[in-house]
């Protein structure tokens, strides 16, 4: 996951200037609509932008996602249909923007981060989702064309559950419910991980093994940069008394209230348990000195004794009784079978065999 | 223990759709009753769940207990008798949640971790038990049948102690005090466990210890989890203005958030404690080295100049005038023990030996 | 100090049976009556506990000491007397408790450790300690016949100081007093075994250290833990708006709330200072492993490469020439000496020797 | 960056004194006047300070930059022609102020620091600015003539963007947030620098290391001295109800707040990673010493029984059967080979080789 | 600097018994009058103080300044003339008080820490200063004479500053930030302490450094302990509602805040930077370590094969072909340097030489 930066893009421009800062993940920007109510779904790809303020009018709920930031004229006219304020336009294309939550006179501006698994199993990519909350409709601003949502866009298709039976705040609850719930994966994901290296470093502590601490380090604090700010977010729904989000919602926001609190801390945990596989590491590496220095000790100590009494019974000395013993030689192996035995028994004693 | 997560079983469902979460623990749900008062105590086991709605308007406390919470089917047509809330159903079968309260117009509803030490005597389990307290009567949810609560059923049954004279916000405590009391046998146990390890590094470092060390990390942290949020929990329930809870009831709850804080704090310590253990025992492996080196450098530096004076008169020089000498030999082991004595001295006065 | 825990004779039992846990560290329990106004001072050992109904409706302070909490029936005697609550008898036999307040409509209650050195003079030894402050009397529970209180006794016997001009207001502020007064003799003792241990390590860093580490900062943990609660409970007393304590003995509270602030901060300090001692003893070690290291290094670099020229020399070539060389012996010495003149130098450049 | 301190300079003068403290950096001090409105704008050096009198009563912006605070008797000339009080005056004098707001009656005072890159590209510098805020004028305040407010300064002329519609109020955001977008290029840097250094460390620990991360750490407490005070600073601008500041602009200073908690959330992750980056390098290094006592232990293990084993047909005994052998010599290198096989597998096994 | 702790004097006697607690820093005590308004300034020591109800009742401020706390007789008497209460008069003589203020109806007390340099350079020293402010006087209490306030003196003397314009509140705020501002001395000092430091363990690590890090954490334990409390104290005089505060004093005060809180962060800051020095150090040790067991592994790795080779050609086999080469010596040698060659490649590779 990138850090989180302020691209030069941007730098030197005034506020209210509408440029996209971040990569470009999606070719075209999409407008889609879905209108429903109780009663009825009409669902159509919006081409014509003008066909809005018509739309507007209508009763039911009005759900508009656009996918792709990159067109900023696009965004721009969104923003005028809507009444969006330029400061909000510009939170919807900084897609380095922290999550936050925003109130207005009359819509309700929410910012988060979709975060998925990347594809090479280990690191986090994480896409900016906006959602704008109005009287009787609910926009969405999504970096590229995403699958999180469809199964939500099936229910309300086929009237299952009771999203049709509320309104757009609830819609947006659903939203960020779909989002929430995602991090659970992501979150199972890091345990997993977590777990993985453990077990390895357990198992035989490698050099790369270091490379993967700090790997799922990085990731983690990515993570919680992500979830952690939604707290306060979720929070101010709850607390800011607000027409748009009705009695009976508040309490579907408790409820993901507390599975913020639940990440929040299975994080804190995660961190805690890396930074002790970090500990095991490094332990077992002294460990492994340790053993090395063990069979070099054993090793030297048993032969350089032995070397010693061979080097004696290779001097040229004239007069060297030993030389001319009928079982001298005997004697050295037997001297030699002797120290080498006291040595062994020495390193069994402390254990180093 | 298992780190909680949202089971795949769940994702995608949307809110208030019951789905058991978790182990199933059980095999079979078990629907008992306990009603009783001063005067009388009747008990037994609900088969037909009809006949709630006449026990309902009788006088005295009425405890309803459930075991088993894979009969989705059985918890809501519990859920319909009692007029439970959807959400609240499903954290009562969502056996990961994190332990809280709610207040609902009518009832109060809390979920906590019963936690016990597994047959393998190191790591703990944990079930989640729910408790909803309604006027006149308290519904306790379990995973499995257990025997925590039965001295309380039999002091019940005997009239000992004075839980006949009290209503169901008393009995609520009584089982919150129950579970809570047996924190500290499970707190006792990890302190036992913590004591006994820090015995066997101080004693020997091995390898091993290091995993012991990140399982009571583990432990430790698990418990930590299921401990902590109480405190706010038994918190809400002194504080909230609810009729449900009695004032004399109040101060055994001040006494249990006592005994909660005492916990935390003892988690704390333990916590404190296992990072002195782990530093013992890295202490201890550096330790470990040191004597190894000692032992190879006082053979090593002993045996080598030695060797190289063996060298020297193995030389094969044609004027070396050693060789000639009467007592060349001699003079090599006099040489030799006085090389080696003040190597001796020299590692003594270093306390090396 | 034993861990603070829920003793085995405890568990199971209903919230206000009387049951003592802990230690029993007295043979017999001991009741005192001190009876004293400004003008008078009474004081006897009370065998017929049916005397209190008298004494209470006399004027002055009655302070009544008991000594020994194995007795319950005496304890509970005592209660029925004072219209005692069967929760606060059941926390003052629980000798586990951690220190605390509590405001009852006509009592206060003062639950606190009274801390000793241990006779070995290391670790600590705690007892607990509680009073109860009601109108005119103050009641306090010792685990045994302790002299702490005695230079208060002796005080208002001989009318040295102002305890016989207050009430029992200023009785309990004096108790506690002493007690906290102990508490810096604790510290001190505790700053002492630091500042000995920082010496010991400084000048030699032992294996034994180690051990010497974890036990100060167990030691610090177990005080920290009967000091730290302090600050709630004098702060508690302070502000709760109650007729039993006057605005006079305020102020000294106030001295008694700056006491413990102070008290925190050094044991804060203390434990920074004990982990500077370890990193010291770690960083010790290290720094023994790296001398040996260094004799190690010096001796074999020195002699290898002269036990290789030694070797050289003993070889049976039929032709080499150094062997016939008139002074061959004295080139090969002269070798010697200038290969190990180069190392000398080198190391002492290395300042490693 | 330097810590700052309390020159000598200014120790032991009373409060008040106008004492410059810090380096000079600039040689002349410098006044330039920008007075415009959406239909005007004007722009010249101010040479003359008495000019100033009228242009305080003229209609529009009026933007009085300073450049150069050694010229104290300057700096005192505009702090009587704008009243500003003594304290400020000192303020803006002491360059090593931490970043701080006040409110006066007619005036709000905001000191905080502009970051840059030094020229070796590595460490940071930092300049002060102070800004004064009254009614129709802004003063500025800066240590040396900067390009930083040159891109505003151009858009006010060519009117780009909307500040000439706007107040000195909402000139004070649009100086503030020069300042603070260029935070988060040095925190781009910062982080940058981290990225590198994580690659370096990862290629190769060496000792220099060690000292960029010291380097690296020292960079980020001063990054974090300068931003971290400016959450307050901000907070305080849009909750004091002053009518200096207009109800539209403060919806600018949220976003500037939303900017400082970003900057602040990412100088704490850098913190954590700087620490990961500390742990590679140690465990890195441990990982080297492993190394090379891999190689010692491998060498000296399969030679030092070589060489015994030489050693043992150097002997002079009579007596010695392999000598006279056919193929003795043959049969020592087969058992040589042997046993330097043997060394080899198990080193293969033990993953030494 | 001393932990403070509480004297064997004191222990045991009751509360409002004055008994100087501390080391007697001065021989005699010495009480000085300086007594000035905007038009006089009359300054002498007090012999008698009986004179002071008489200065009392003058107009002007009436500076009182007591040198040498063990004279307990005359500061009750002080104590006496002026209505001081007794456990103010206590904090004054126990000079190990925590910093802090404290308001009576007619007096404020503060207490606070000087903080020197020891004269080695690198202890620091501590003397208390007690301060009491009344209704146009104050009384400041000081260990030993002392020449930090002489410069104040001097400035009320010859009418420099603004100091005789205002009232005794002001005074108080002056010494005060005499004091402070002092700090930054000490501050500033310990900063350079810990350049040195730095400097010289990147330089050349030694064991003597890891006390010198010991002792500069310990000296910033005890500048802390001093500063730290200070926030509340100036926060206190701030903030409580009373009269013998003027409005215009406020301002300063909040500059003397401002001024303590840049220390603690100050503080703080050097507190990582020590820490980092630690790491440092930890890091250049092992670096240490590493090389030696380099040369070691150079030497070692080099010679041992080659002293194998000459051992071969030591051994006395009756068929040994190479015995009866021409150029069997020159064999040798060039067998010996080709195996230098290659290990001297391998370690180049490996970065070791």
């Amino acid at each position: 996951m990138k850090e989180p930066g302020y691209s030069r893009q941007k730098l030197g421009a005034p506020p209210g200037t509408l440029i996209h800062v971040g990569d470009v993940k999606s070719d075209k920007a999409k407008v889609s609509l879905m209108h429903y109510a109780a009663g009825f779904c009409d669902e159509h790809v919006l081409t014509d932008l003008s066909e809005i303020e018509g739309i507007r009018k209508k009763e039911g709920v009005k759900w508009i996602n656009v996918d792709g930031l990159h067109d900023t004229e696009l965004i721009k006219n969104i923003g005028d249909q809507f009444d969006i304020h330029m400061l909000l336009l510009e939170d919807i294309l900084n897609t380095n923007h922290r999550p936050k939550v925003e109130f207005l006179p009359e819509q309700i501006f929410v910012t988060l981060k979709m975060i998925g698994v990347h594809q090479d199993g280990e690191s986090l990519v994480s896409e900016q989702v906006s959602l704008i909350l109005g009287e009787g409709y609910l926009l969405s601003f999504q970096e590229q064309e995403g699958d999180l949502f469809d199964g939500l866009r099936d229910r309300i298709r086929e009237q299952l559950g009771n999203v049709r039976q509320f309104g757009a705040d609830y819609l947006m609850y659903r939203l960020m419910d779909v989002i929430v719930d995602n991090y659970f994966l992501v979150g199972e994901h890091l345990s997993n991980l977590n777990i993985e290296l453990e077990k390895n470093v357990l198992l035989n502590s490698e050099e790369q093994h270091l490379m993967d601490i700090q790997l799922a380090k990085r990731s983690l604090l990515g993570f919680r940069k992500s979830v952690a700010p939604l707290r306060e977010v979720i929070s101010g729904l709850q607390k800011e008394p607000v027409d748009l989000i009705d009695e009976g919602v508040n309490r579907y926001l408790r409820d993901l209230y507390d599975h913020i609190i639940q990440l929040r801390e299975s994080i804190e945990t995660q961190r805690e348990i890396i930074s002790g596989i970090m500990d095991l590491h490094l332990s077992n590496m002294a460990n492994r000195t340790n053993k090395v220095m063990q069979v070099l000790t054993i090793i030297a100590t048993i032969f350089i004794p032995l070397t010693f009494l061979a080097g004696i019974y290779g001097m040229n000395f004239k007069y060297l009784p030993e030389y001319k013993w009928r079982y001298g030689y005997l004697f050295f192996w037997i001297l030699s079978i002797v120290v080498t035995l006291c040595m062994v028994i020495y390193f069994r004693r402390k254990k180093w065999m």
